[in-house]
């Protein structure tokens, strides 16, 4: 059974929702970032970057185990070993690349900080705030241009790069967006949202969430470094 | 002929670097972000998120035109068309990813929002200086690990996650990182700045290359929406 080193975030989601959509066994193993969990040598072993999510397939490739981090690298694994959620044209393929690195690269970093800026931060920097919650509205933007002439953002099929996408833009209130200026994406974002194996993976964990701004976890996710040192 | 939309910029750098290291023919076609080159209609047909680098391919799958934007996406492209800088096992194929996903998510991100608070951005702000310094020594860090275990970043050989990274370190001075912190990497940064595909690759559209700190530049790529309203 596949071991998911995971938490209730958006990165974590986006696993949840594959393995999910695909219909594949596995087992989660709650990672607590807020507690530090994330520096643990065993995790670290799998997860270099101390980040969620990772997991390890027993069953990897030749039969052997095989265990991966990044998300982005974790859903094309998995669509690789099941065939499902990428087409099979070589061109489909890279169409839905390029939307799922525009989520690694943009979508996930961006809207990370403007969570950061926008809710986390101990000081409200009006620069800061301003900066990603305009980087937020753009990239919505850039998204919604998309999907008025494309069903879903990797092409004509439901694919990883929406997968990838949609547990980022749940948090949209903390993004400063206002859904009237995005219909397309709403409109996908709604019919997503409905999926029952979406349904199924934004729940995966979600008893264990707690807020992330008592100060431990400020410290060891805003002060991250010098967590690590001591 | 390749078609290579792109920018004297880390982001820029891989792909020529990649193009480079294949022996690959290439146009470049000069996209000047500071100037707002990337809000041109016919540069969004081919890269809707409008930035560099964007590549057109007349040869693609069935020998058919493929426009592709993401570096990471163009540089799994490439080497899917080449065969060359990725791993022939599914094993090693996965290895690299994870780590050519690092550095999409992490490295080029980060490392950008250093950029920007310690040397672009008009006022100086304690708390994001801090933030985005602490970042890029904990991803730097991250990679002296990996590198002190493994010959390259994507593992036993030189591929697209080395390249991916490289252009990036070359602005360490930007980042506030000490090298001395860093030894291992540092030992693959010198091995790689001497490889002459690498030396040639960023020297592409150098020559264009200018300060982004005047009131355009800053408009322009700092004020990204406002600008693109107009
Ligand atoms: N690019 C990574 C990002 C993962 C990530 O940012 N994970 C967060 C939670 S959503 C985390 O584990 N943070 C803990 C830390 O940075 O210490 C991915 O997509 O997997
Ligand atoms: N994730 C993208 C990032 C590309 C990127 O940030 N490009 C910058 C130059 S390095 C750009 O074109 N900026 C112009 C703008 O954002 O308006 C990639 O890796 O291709």
């Amino acid at each position: 059974m596949i071991e998911v080193y995971s938490w209730a975030t958006p990165n974590g989601h986006k696993v949840h929702i594959m393995l999910e959509e695909c219909g594949l066994a596995y087992r989660t193993i709650p990672v607590d970032i807020g507690d530090g969990d994330q520096f643990k040598p065993d995790f670290l072993a799998i997860s270099p970057n101390n980040k969620i999510p990772a997991i390890v397939d027993p069953d990897g490739p030749d039969g052997q185990p095989i265990s991966l981090f990044e998300s982005g690298a974790i859903l094309l694994y998995l669509a690789g070993k099941t065939g499902k959620l990428l087409p099979d044209s070589t061109r489909g393929r890279y169409e839905v690349l390029q939307w799922l690195m525009f989520q690694m690269a943009g979508v996930g970093p961006m809207l990370g900080q403007a969570h950061h800026f926008r809710v986390y931060a101990p000081q409200k920097i009006d620069y800061a705030i301003e900066r990603y919650t305009n980087e937020a509205k753009r990239l919505y933007s850039v998204m919604d241009k998309r999907l008025a002439k494309s069903r879903y953002l990797g092409g004509p099929d439901y694919s990883i790069a929406d997968i990838a996408v949609f547990p980022w833009l749940r948090s949209w209130k903390n993004q400063g967006i206002d859904w009237n200026d995005h219909p397309h994406l709403k409109g996908w974002f709604d019919e997503i949202a409905k999926r029952p194996a979406v349904m199924r993976g934004v729940e995966v964990l979600a008893d264990r969430r707690r807020s992330i701004t008592d100060d431990k976890s400020r410290e060891v996710l805003f002060g991250a470094r010098q967590y690590e040192r001591r």
